[in-house]
Protein backbone atom coordinates (compact mmCIF):
# COMPACT_ATOMS: atom_id res chain seq x y z
CA UNK A 1 0.00 0.00 0.00
CA UNK A 2 1.31 3.40 -0.35
CA UNK A 3 3.10 5.52 2.58
CA UNK A 4 0.78 8.19 2.04
CA UNK A 5 -2.66 6.07 2.80
CA UNK A 6 -4.00 6.63 6.44
CA UNK A 7 -2.59 3.92 8.65
CA UNK A 8 -4.13 1.27 10.46
CA UNK A 9 -5.07 2.98 14.18
CA UNK A 10 -5.46 1.29 17.40
CA UNK A 11 -6.58 1.87 21.02
CA UNK A 12 -5.40 0.25 24.33
CA UNK A 13 -7.58 -0.29 27.60
CA UNK A 14 -5.85 -1.00 30.19
CA UNK A 15 -7.86 -1.62 33.27
CA UNK A 16 -6.79 -2.28 36.74
CA UNK A 17 -7.31 -0.45 40.33
CA UNK A 18 -3.60 -1.55 41.17
CA UNK A 19 -2.36 0.75 38.14
CA UNK A 20 -4.60 3.74 39.27
CA UNK A 21 -3.01 3.58 42.72
CA UNK A 22 0.53 3.44 41.66
CA UNK A 23 1.16 0.02 43.57
CA UNK A 24 1.85 -1.48 39.88
CA UNK A 25 3.69 0.17 37.30
CA UNK A 26 1.78 -0.20 33.71
CA UNK A 27 3.97 -1.94 31.91
CA UNK A 28 2.01 -2.89 28.85
CA UNK A 29 1.51 -0.36 26.65
CA UNK A 30 5.16 0.51 25.23
CA UNK A 31 5.41 -3.29 24.24
CA UNK A 32 1.91 -3.31 22.63
CA UNK A 33 3.13 0.24 20.56
CA UNK A 34 6.56 -1.27 19.94
CA UNK A 35 5.26 -4.24 17.80
CA UNK A 36 2.03 -2.07 16.47
CA UNK A 37 4.22 0.56 14.92
CA UNK A 38 6.36 -2.58 13.57
CA UNK A 39 3.54 -3.97 11.52
CA UNK A 40 2.67 -0.39 10.64
CA UNK A 41 -0.32 0.48 12.93
CA UNK A 42 -0.67 3.54 14.44
CA UNK A 43 -1.54 3.45 18.15
CA UNK A 44 -3.42 6.69 19.00
CA UNK A 45 -5.25 6.53 22.35
CA UNK A 46 -4.59 4.65 25.56
CA UNK A 47 -7.10 4.74 28.68
CA UNK A 48 -7.04 3.36 32.09
CA UNK A 49 -9.72 2.67 34.26
CA UNK A 50 -10.97 0.90 37.11
CA UNK A 51 -12.15 -2.95 37.91
CA UNK A 52 -16.02 -1.66 37.17
CA UNK A 53 -17.93 -3.30 34.36
CA UNK A 54 -19.98 -0.11 33.09
CA UNK A 55 -16.79 1.96 33.02
CA UNK A 56 -14.98 -0.64 30.84
CA UNK A 57 -17.85 -1.36 28.69
CA UNK A 58 -18.56 2.38 27.80
CA UNK A 59 -15.28 2.41 26.96
CA UNK A 60 -14.81 -0.80 24.90
CA UNK A 61 -17.61 0.70 22.92
CA UNK A 62 -16.23 3.90 22.41
CA UNK A 63 -12.61 2.93 21.59
CA UNK A 64 -13.48 -0.01 19.86
CA UNK A 65 -15.67 1.93 17.10
CA UNK A 66 -13.29 4.48 16.38
CA UNK A 67 -10.15 2.71 15.63
CA UNK A 68 -9.23 -0.65 13.55
CA UNK A 69 -8.12 -2.31 16.59
CA UNK A 70 -8.41 -2.63 19.83
CA UNK A 71 -6.18 -4.00 22.77
CA UNK A 72 -7.16 -4.48 26.42
CA UNK A 73 -5.17 -5.09 28.80
CA UNK A 74 -6.07 -7.19 32.30
CA UNK A 75 -8.59 -8.38 34.17
CA UNK A 76 -8.89 -11.97 32.74
CA UNK A 77 -8.09 -13.64 35.72
CA UNK A 78 -10.59 -15.80 38.02
CA UNK A 79 -11.15 -13.70 40.90
CA UNK A 80 -14.09 -11.22 41.88
CA UNK A 81 -11.83 -8.08 39.90
CA UNK A 82 -11.82 -9.53 36.87
CA UNK A 83 -14.45 -7.84 34.71
CA UNK A 84 -13.05 -7.58 31.62
CA UNK A 85 -15.10 -10.87 29.75
CA UNK A 86 -18.37 -9.61 30.80
CA UNK A 87 -17.83 -5.94 30.20
CA UNK A 88 -16.76 -6.83 26.45
CA UNK A 89 -19.78 -8.67 26.32
CA UNK A 90 -21.55 -6.05 27.72
CA UNK A 91 -20.14 -3.56 25.33
CA UNK A 92 -21.31 -5.54 22.08
CA UNK A 93 -24.35 -6.82 23.75
CA UNK A 94 -23.48 -10.42 23.67
CA UNK A 95 -23.83 -12.89 26.10
CA UNK A 96 -20.96 -14.79 28.23
CA UNK A 97 -20.96 -18.10 27.82
CA UNK A 98 -18.15 -21.16 28.17
CA UNK A 99 -16.12 -21.99 25.98
CA UNK A 100 -15.60 -26.09 25.72
CA UNK A 101 -12.52 -26.32 24.00
CA UNK A 102 -11.16 -23.79 26.86
CA UNK A 103 -12.96 -25.58 29.32
CA UNK A 104 -11.50 -28.88 28.60
CA UNK A 105 -7.79 -27.40 28.05
CA UNK A 106 -8.12 -25.86 31.86
CA UNK A 107 -9.79 -29.12 33.59
CA UNK A 108 -6.27 -31.28 31.44
CA UNK A 109 -3.97 -28.11 33.17
CA UNK A 110 -5.36 -28.40 36.56
CA UNK A 111 -6.43 -31.82 36.52
CA UNK A 112 -8.10 -32.73 40.11
CA UNK A 113 -7.35 -28.93 41.33
CA UNK A 114 -9.49 -27.17 39.23
CA UNK A 115 -12.20 -25.32 40.54
CA UNK A 116 -15.10 -23.33 39.94
CA UNK A 117 -12.59 -20.28 39.68
CA UNK A 118 -9.94 -21.93 37.24
CA UNK A 119 -13.12 -22.73 35.02
CA UNK A 120 -14.43 -18.94 34.65
CA UNK A 121 -11.44 -18.79 32.65
CA UNK A 122 -13.32 -20.68 30.30
CA UNK A 123 -15.97 -17.86 29.68
CA UNK A 124 -16.08 -15.66 26.87
CA UNK A 125 -17.87 -13.16 25.32
CA UNK A 126 -20.16 -15.23 22.77
CA UNK A 127 -18.83 -15.29 19.29
CA UNK A 128 -15.65 -15.02 20.22
CA UNK A 129 -12.43 -16.42 17.90
CA UNK A 130 -9.91 -18.02 20.14
CA UNK A 131 -6.93 -17.04 18.61
CA UNK A 132 -3.49 -19.66 18.29
CA UNK A 133 -0.66 -19.69 16.60
CA UNK A 134 1.60 -22.89 15.91
CA UNK A 135 3.83 -21.83 18.61
CA UNK A 136 1.29 -20.76 20.84
CA UNK A 137 -1.62 -22.79 21.33
CA UNK A 138 -3.21 -21.31 24.92
CA UNK A 139 -6.08 -19.40 22.98
CA UNK A 140 -6.02 -15.65 23.06
CA UNK A 141 -9.79 -13.95 23.06
CA UNK A 142 -10.69 -11.91 20.80
CA UNK A 143 -14.47 -10.73 19.75
CA UNK A 144 -14.50 -8.39 16.50
CA UNK A 145 -11.70 -5.85 16.57
CA UNK A 146 -11.16 -6.33 20.63
CA UNK A 147 -8.52 -8.59 21.90
CA UNK A 148 -8.47 -9.15 25.44
CA UNK A 149 -5.12 -9.20 26.26
CA UNK A 150 -4.46 -10.75 29.92
CA UNK A 151 -2.19 -7.79 32.17
CA UNK A 152 0.74 -10.45 33.96
CA UNK A 153 3.34 -8.51 31.56
CA UNK A 154 5.14 -11.94 31.08
CA UNK A 155 2.07 -13.36 29.75
CA UNK A 156 0.90 -9.78 27.58
CA UNK A 157 4.31 -10.37 25.67
CA UNK A 158 3.45 -14.08 25.37
CA UNK A 159 0.57 -13.04 23.21
CA UNK A 160 1.82 -10.24 20.74
CA UNK A 161 2.98 -12.97 18.21
CA UNK A 162 -0.65 -14.02 17.79
CA UNK A 163 -2.16 -10.50 17.67
CA UNK A 164 1.07 -9.74 14.95
CA UNK A 165 -0.06 -13.18 13.07
CA UNK A 166 -3.21 -11.84 12.74
CA UNK A 167 -3.28 -8.73 11.80
CA UNK A 168 -0.72 -9.27 9.22
CA UNK A 169 1.90 -7.11 8.07
CA UNK A 170 0.59 -3.72 6.27
CA UNK A 171 3.44 -2.93 4.77
CA UNK A 172 3.60 0.12 6.17
CA UNK A 173 5.62 0.18 9.18
CA UNK A 174 7.29 3.58 10.49
CA UNK A 175 10.26 4.08 10.30
CA UNK A 176 12.19 6.66 12.78
CA UNK A 177 15.66 8.69 12.71
CA UNK A 178 17.00 11.46 15.12
CA UNK A 179 19.17 13.98 16.04
CA UNK A 180 21.23 14.04 18.99
CA UNK A 181 22.18 17.70 20.02
CA UNK A 182 24.07 20.35 22.06
CA UNK A 183 21.38 22.68 22.52
CA UNK A 184 18.66 23.77 24.19
CA UNK A 185 15.00 23.56 22.64
CA UNK A 186 14.83 27.40 22.32
CA UNK A 187 17.34 27.99 20.08
CA UNK A 188 17.01 25.25 17.99
CA UNK A 189 12.97 26.00 17.22
CA UNK A 190 13.21 28.58 14.33
CA UNK A 191 15.35 25.22 12.00
CA UNK A 192 12.70 22.78 13.61
CA UNK A 193 9.38 25.05 12.49
CA UNK A 194 11.03 25.07 8.85
CA UNK A 195 11.13 21.19 8.73
CA UNK A 196 8.00 20.21 10.26
CA UNK A 197 6.35 23.40 7.47
CA UNK A 198 8.39 21.92 4.62
CA UNK A 199 8.13 17.79 5.86
CA UNK A 200 4.08 17.69 6.67
CA UNK A 201 4.50 13.97 5.71
CA UNK A 202 6.81 13.14 8.61
CA UNK A 203 6.49 14.05 12.78
CA UNK A 204 8.65 15.62 14.30
CA UNK A 205 8.93 15.34 17.93
CA UNK A 206 11.47 17.37 20.44
CA UNK A 207 12.42 16.29 23.58
CA UNK A 208 15.04 17.71 26.13
CA UNK A 209 16.79 15.87 28.25
CA UNK A 210 17.38 17.03 32.30
CA UNK A 211 20.70 16.63 33.79
CA UNK A 212 22.39 15.81 30.42
CA UNK A 213 25.30 14.55 30.11
CA UNK A 214 25.90 13.56 26.92
CA UNK A 215 23.38 15.60 24.89
CA UNK A 216 20.55 18.09 25.66
CA UNK A 217 18.02 17.76 23.52
CA UNK A 218 16.78 14.75 21.03
CA UNK A 219 15.49 15.89 18.02
CA UNK A 220 12.89 12.47 16.40
CA UNK A 221 11.59 11.97 12.85
CA UNK A 222 9.07 9.80 12.05
CA UNK A 223 7.23 8.39 8.94
CA UNK A 224 6.14 5.71 6.62
CA UNK A 225 8.66 6.24 3.63
CA UNK A 226 12.52 5.49 4.42
CA UNK A 227 13.85 8.35 2.14
CA UNK A 228 11.55 11.21 2.79
CA UNK A 229 12.10 10.86 6.98
CA UNK A 230 16.00 10.84 6.45
CA UNK A 231 15.65 13.74 4.18
CA UNK A 232 13.53 15.51 7.24
CA UNK A 233 16.43 14.98 9.57
CA UNK A 234 18.88 15.66 7.15
CA UNK A 235 17.63 19.55 6.50
CA UNK A 236 17.35 19.76 9.89
CA UNK A 237 20.55 18.94 10.52
CA UNK A 238 21.66 21.10 7.48
CA UNK A 239 20.81 24.38 9.92
CA UNK A 240 22.87 23.46 12.19
CA UNK A 241 26.49 24.08 13.16
CA UNK A 242 28.29 20.60 12.87
CA UNK A 243 29.66 20.88 16.78
CA UNK A 244 25.77 21.39 17.66
CA UNK A 245 25.49 17.61 16.43
CA UNK A 246 26.41 14.94 18.90
CA UNK A 247 25.34 11.91 16.94
CA UNK A 248 22.66 10.89 14.45
CA UNK A 249 20.37 7.72 14.42
CA UNK B 1 -14.38 14.18 57.19
CA UNK B 2 -15.66 10.92 57.86
CA UNK B 3 -13.95 7.97 55.83
CA UNK B 4 -16.93 6.99 54.18
CA UNK B 5 -17.52 10.43 52.86
CA UNK B 6 -16.93 9.71 49.12
CA UNK B 7 -13.21 10.17 47.49
CA UNK B 8 -12.33 13.70 46.05
CA UNK B 9 -11.17 12.76 42.55
CA UNK B 10 -8.92 12.92 40.25
CA UNK B 11 -7.86 12.16 36.40
CA UNK B 12 -4.21 12.10 34.26
CA UNK B 13 -4.28 13.27 30.77
CA UNK B 14 -0.36 12.34 29.63
CA UNK B 15 -0.20 14.05 25.86
CA UNK B 16 2.82 13.17 23.88
CA UNK B 17 3.74 10.93 20.59
CA UNK B 18 6.62 9.28 21.97
CA UNK B 19 4.75 7.75 24.74
CA UNK B 20 2.24 6.34 22.26
CA UNK B 21 4.51 5.38 19.71
CA UNK B 22 6.49 3.14 22.27
CA UNK B 23 9.79 5.23 22.09
CA UNK B 24 9.75 6.75 25.57
CA UNK B 25 8.09 4.87 28.47
CA UNK B 26 5.34 6.52 30.27
CA UNK B 27 6.63 7.34 33.99
CA UNK B 28 4.51 10.03 35.72
CA UNK B 29 0.92 8.62 36.07
CA UNK B 30 2.94 5.89 38.84
CA UNK B 31 4.19 8.96 41.01
CA UNK B 32 1.12 10.87 40.85
CA UNK B 33 -1.21 8.31 41.89
CA UNK B 34 1.14 7.92 44.78
CA UNK B 35 1.37 11.21 45.90
CA UNK B 36 -2.50 11.58 45.29
CA UNK B 37 -3.39 8.12 47.45
CA UNK B 38 -1.06 9.70 50.05
CA UNK B 39 -3.77 12.80 50.48
CA UNK B 40 -6.48 10.96 50.19
CA UNK B 41 -7.32 11.95 46.40
CA UNK B 42 -8.58 8.69 44.18
CA UNK B 43 -7.07 8.49 40.69
CA UNK B 44 -9.63 7.33 38.77
CA UNK B 45 -8.99 7.48 34.48
CA UNK B 46 -6.23 8.26 32.65
CA UNK B 47 -5.69 9.23 28.97
CA UNK B 48 -3.05 9.19 26.76
CA UNK B 49 -3.69 11.18 23.58
CA UNK B 50 -1.31 12.09 21.02
CA UNK B 51 0.30 15.86 20.42
CA UNK B 52 -2.90 17.38 19.09
CA UNK B 53 -4.36 20.50 20.09
CA UNK B 54 -8.19 19.37 19.49
CA UNK B 55 -7.58 16.02 21.02
CA UNK B 56 -6.16 16.94 24.11
CA UNK B 57 -9.15 19.86 24.35
CA UNK B 58 -11.38 17.54 23.94
CA UNK B 59 -10.49 15.67 26.67
CA UNK B 60 -9.62 18.38 29.14
CA UNK B 61 -13.44 19.23 28.83
CA UNK B 62 -14.25 15.96 29.44
CA UNK B 63 -12.34 14.66 32.01
CA UNK B 64 -12.48 18.07 34.28
CA UNK B 65 -15.67 18.46 34.87
CA UNK B 66 -15.91 14.80 35.64
CA UNK B 67 -12.90 14.80 38.17
CA UNK B 68 -12.63 17.28 41.07
CA UNK B 69 -8.63 17.69 39.70
CA UNK B 70 -7.13 17.30 36.36
CA UNK B 71 -3.39 16.73 35.66
CA UNK B 72 -1.93 16.93 32.80
CA UNK B 73 1.74 15.32 31.75
CA UNK B 74 3.60 16.44 28.76
CA UNK B 75 3.76 19.15 26.12
CA UNK B 76 4.71 22.52 27.96
CA UNK B 77 7.74 23.24 26.27
CA UNK B 78 8.81 25.72 23.34
CA UNK B 79 8.86 23.65 20.54
CA UNK B 80 6.10 22.71 17.69
CA UNK B 81 5.07 20.22 19.34
CA UNK B 82 4.18 21.62 23.03
CA UNK B 83 0.42 22.19 22.59
CA UNK B 84 -0.77 21.78 26.05
CA UNK B 85 -1.12 25.26 26.74
CA UNK B 86 -2.97 26.13 23.76
CA UNK B 87 -5.30 23.16 23.80
CA UNK B 88 -6.14 24.21 27.70
CA UNK B 89 -7.26 27.40 27.21
CA UNK B 90 -9.00 26.13 23.90
CA UNK B 91 -11.21 23.67 26.11
CA UNK B 92 -12.03 26.65 28.69
CA UNK B 93 -12.70 29.09 26.05
CA UNK B 94 -9.83 31.45 27.21
CA UNK B 95 -7.21 32.89 25.46
CA UNK B 96 -3.22 32.10 25.63
CA UNK B 97 -1.43 34.99 27.01
CA UNK B 98 2.32 35.85 28.09
CA UNK B 99 2.32 35.81 31.86
CA UNK B 100 4.45 38.92 32.49
CA UNK B 101 5.95 37.22 36.20
CA UNK B 102 7.22 33.69 34.00
CA UNK B 103 8.25 36.05 31.26
CA UNK B 104 10.63 38.14 33.13
CA UNK B 105 11.77 34.86 35.07
CA UNK B 106 12.72 33.27 31.56
CA UNK B 107 14.55 36.60 30.86
CA UNK B 108 16.86 36.52 33.83
CA UNK B 109 17.17 33.03 33.77
CA UNK B 110 18.29 32.88 29.76
CA UNK B 111 19.92 36.36 29.76
CA UNK B 112 21.65 36.86 26.46
CA UNK B 113 20.54 33.98 24.80
CA UNK B 114 16.54 33.86 25.27
CA UNK B 115 14.71 33.73 22.07
CA UNK B 116 11.64 33.85 21.23
CA UNK B 117 11.08 29.99 21.49
CA UNK B 118 12.16 30.27 25.27
CA UNK B 119 9.37 32.79 25.90
CA UNK B 120 7.08 30.83 24.27
CA UNK B 121 7.27 29.11 28.14
CA UNK B 122 5.48 32.07 29.36
CA UNK B 123 2.22 31.32 27.64
CA UNK B 124 -0.31 30.35 30.00
CA UNK B 125 -4.66 29.99 29.70
CA UNK B 126 -5.80 33.41 30.50
CA UNK B 127 -6.78 33.50 34.43
CA UNK B 128 -3.98 31.21 35.61
CA UNK B 129 -2.57 30.76 38.82
CA UNK B 130 0.80 30.15 38.80
CA UNK B 131 1.09 27.64 41.87
CA UNK B 132 4.80 28.36 43.99
CA UNK B 133 6.05 27.36 47.15
CA UNK B 134 8.87 28.43 49.32
CA UNK B 135 10.79 25.69 48.25
CA UNK B 136 9.92 25.31 44.75
CA UNK B 137 9.28 28.71 42.96
CA UNK B 138 9.63 28.11 39.22
CA UNK B 139 5.97 28.30 38.57
CA UNK B 140 3.43 25.85 37.81
CA UNK B 141 0.34 26.85 35.82
CA UNK B 142 -2.98 25.82 37.10
CA UNK B 143 -5.90 26.80 35.30
CA UNK B 144 -8.91 26.25 37.43
CA UNK B 145 -9.13 22.32 38.57
CA UNK B 146 -6.85 21.85 35.93
CA UNK B 147 -2.86 21.00 36.45
CA UNK B 148 -0.39 21.57 33.95
CA UNK B 149 2.87 19.42 34.46
CA UNK B 150 5.87 18.60 32.40
CA UNK B 151 6.72 15.50 30.71
CA UNK B 152 9.72 15.34 32.03
CA UNK B 153 10.01 12.59 34.80
CA UNK B 154 12.69 14.59 36.75
CA UNK B 155 10.54 18.03 36.69
CA UNK B 156 7.49 16.31 37.28
CA UNK B 157 7.83 14.78 40.28
CA UNK B 158 9.65 18.25 41.38
CA UNK B 159 6.44 19.81 40.77
CA UNK B 160 3.97 17.04 42.99
CA UNK B 161 4.63 18.48 46.52
CA UNK B 162 3.38 21.88 44.89
CA UNK B 163 0.23 20.17 43.64
CA UNK B 164 0.19 18.88 47.64
CA UNK B 165 1.09 21.62 48.99
CA UNK B 166 -2.28 23.26 47.31
CA UNK B 167 -4.61 19.98 46.98
CA UNK B 168 -4.38 19.71 51.35
CA UNK B 169 -4.51 16.81 53.50
CA UNK B 170 -8.27 15.52 53.29
CA UNK B 171 -7.78 13.75 56.27
CA UNK B 172 -8.92 10.19 54.27
CA UNK B 173 -5.43 8.54 53.18
CA UNK B 174 -5.93 5.96 51.48
CA UNK B 175 -4.05 2.74 53.09
CA UNK B 176 -3.11 -0.98 52.12
CA UNK B 177 -2.06 -3.94 53.34
CA UNK B 178 -1.89 -7.33 51.76
CA UNK B 179 -1.61 -11.27 52.04
CA UNK B 180 1.29 -13.23 50.20
CA UNK B 181 -0.26 -16.39 49.13
CA UNK B 182 1.30 -20.09 48.31
CA UNK B 183 -2.21 -20.60 46.17
CA UNK B 184 -3.00 -20.08 43.36
CA UNK B 185 -6.29 -17.59 42.37
CA UNK B 186 -8.50 -20.18 40.99
CA UNK B 187 -8.20 -21.49 44.40
CA UNK B 188 -8.48 -18.99 46.72
CA UNK B 189 -11.81 -17.37 45.05
CA UNK B 190 -14.04 -18.91 47.51
CA UNK B 191 -13.15 -17.65 50.80
CA UNK B 192 -11.88 -14.36 48.77
CA UNK B 193 -15.47 -13.55 47.56
CA UNK B 194 -16.63 -14.05 50.89
CA UNK B 195 -14.69 -11.14 52.17
CA UNK B 196 -15.36 -9.24 48.86
CA UNK B 197 -19.29 -9.68 50.30
CA UNK B 198 -18.99 -8.88 53.86
CA UNK B 199 -16.67 -6.04 53.40
CA UNK B 200 -18.07 -3.54 50.10
CA UNK B 201 -16.31 -0.87 52.16
CA UNK B 202 -13.00 -2.37 51.45
CA UNK B 203 -11.41 -2.93 47.89
CA UNK B 204 -9.74 -6.31 47.34
CA UNK B 205 -7.38 -6.83 44.39
CA UNK B 206 -5.89 -10.43 43.13
CA UNK B 207 -2.93 -10.29 41.83
CA UNK B 208 -0.91 -13.68 40.21
CA UNK B 209 3.49 -13.78 39.61
CA UNK B 210 3.90 -15.35 37.18
CA UNK B 211 7.39 -17.49 37.45
CA UNK B 212 6.81 -16.66 40.71
CA UNK B 213 9.31 -18.07 43.01
CA UNK B 214 8.76 -16.49 46.75
CA UNK B 215 4.77 -16.32 46.16
CA UNK B 216 2.18 -17.04 43.66
CA UNK B 217 -0.81 -14.75 44.73
CA UNK B 218 -0.75 -11.08 46.05
CA UNK B 219 -3.96 -10.34 47.14
CA UNK B 220 -4.50 -6.79 48.30
CA UNK B 221 -7.07 -4.92 51.21
CA UNK B 222 -7.65 -0.93 50.29
CA UNK B 223 -9.70 1.43 52.23
CA UNK B 224 -9.56 4.80 53.98
CA UNK B 225 -10.39 2.83 57.68
CA UNK B 226 -7.52 1.16 59.07
CA UNK B 227 -9.42 -0.90 61.34
CA UNK B 228 -12.02 -2.24 58.76
CA UNK B 229 -8.90 -2.81 56.05
CA UNK B 230 -6.86 -5.07 58.77
CA UNK B 231 -10.07 -6.46 59.51
CA UNK B 232 -11.02 -7.90 55.51
CA UNK B 233 -7.34 -9.12 55.72
CA UNK B 234 -7.19 -10.82 58.65
CA UNK B 235 -11.12 -12.11 58.01
CA UNK B 236 -9.68 -13.71 54.95
CA UNK B 237 -6.07 -15.20 56.46
CA UNK B 238 -8.11 -16.63 58.54
CA UNK B 239 -10.19 -18.68 55.80
CA UNK B 240 -6.62 -20.15 55.06
CA UNK B 241 -4.18 -22.92 56.27
CA UNK B 242 -0.99 -21.11 58.17
CA UNK B 243 0.83 -22.52 55.70
CA UNK B 244 -0.67 -21.26 52.50
CA UNK B 245 0.29 -17.34 54.31
CA UNK B 246 3.49 -16.29 52.87
CA UNK B 247 3.68 -13.09 54.55
CA UNK B 248 1.48 -10.14 55.73
CA UNK B 249 1.90 -6.70 55.29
Amino acid sequence: MHPSAPPVTAAALVIGNEILSGKVEEANVAALARALRGTGVLLRRVVVVMDEVDAIAAEVRALSSTHDWLFTSGGVGPTHDDVTVEAVAKAFGVAVVSAPSLEAMLRAHYGQECTEGHLRMALVPEGASLEVTEEITWPTIRLRNTWLLPGIPEVFRMKLPVVLARLGDTGRAFVSHAAYLQLDEGVVKPGLDRVVADFPDVSVGSYPKWHATDYRTKITFDGRDEARTLAARDAFVASLAAGDVVRLD
